[in-house]
């Protein structure tokens, strides 16, 4: 349901109709409909621990403050899963999923906040979602050598002004 | 051969050798052992047609240059059989291949030339690899709209300045 009709348009209670049982025990196993749609993703990551400091970032800080949030859950064992996943759903040509994570979760909380000039927002926070994919392509999936083996500060800290420069920077957009 | 030698190892006569014919066969029909080994990883795309004009490109211009040429390559049908290729390695995880590609020939081609200060040349050539990747799985691959859709120019423009820091940019390495 999230594939077809977005997150916005999928309600816990549609959900819970299409597998015949009541919301509440949704949301039990499941909590919000933003974990709910994690697990459908298989991030074993509460989307939250992200999304809820980025909130909490002035947008001057946003590049420098993601990756430093990211790399390290891409480094740990629940990181493991979800490389395993990305990987899976590349091979299987399903990337609805992903596709919907980058375009909706991100682009309405972060895109929203870097809308300018109005009409940007989505475009720049693309270009930070295609060096972020790029950063796992190469440690996790290619394993490129010595980027595999960086560690995760230096890559941090490496790509944050570039980062910065997509979501604030003056762009040719 | 290539995957399990490198390319530096691997030499025209032995890949003759292990298909019993006669090394000028190869050569007929292949060209070059880079051209053999473009063959070999399905680009459909001689890899001098990308390497030549870089040699002639200053290190101060090769960011605003790589992607110049990249981007209507990989847009171009050529290109859709290397992204193809690329997706069904990630499928099969035999990625190795690419891995070399972006590890030996590239880092040699211009690793060497942004080698400052001595010893970062490859992990600066691996940070332009993980944007140009992140390119290709953003607008390929993921197919993020509206990324998928933006003129190739833009998103040449757009990475240019970040892939020129990584190449000769002060990094924290």
């Amino acid at each position: 349901m999230f594939a077809r009709n977005g997150i916005d348009k999928t309600s816990i209670r549609a959900v819970a109709a299409g597998a015949a049982v009541d919301p509440a025990l949704v949301h039990h196993y499941f909590g919000t409909k933003q974990q709910l749609f994690a697990a459908a993703v298989h991030i074993p990551i509460d989307p939250m621990q992200v999304l809820g400091p980025l909130r909490e970032t002035p947008i001057q800080e946003i590049g420098y403050r993601l990756p430093s949030l990211l790399l390290p859950l891409w480094d740990s064992e629940a990181g493991k899963g979800f490389i395993a996943e990305l990987r899976s759903a590349l091979a299987g040509s399903d990337v609805s999923l992903f596709r919907l994570f980058l375009q909706e979760v991100i682009a309405v909380e972060v895109g929203s906040r870097v809308d300018n000039p109005r009409g940007t927002g989505a475009i720049r926070v693309q270009f930070v979602a295609s060096q972020l994919v790029g950063v796992v392509m190469a440690r996790y999936i290619l394993e490129l050598d010595p980027f595999k083996s960086l560690p995760v500060e230096q890559i941090a800290a490496t790509i944050a002004p570039n980062l910065q420069h997509y979501l604030t920077g003056d762009l040719p957009l």
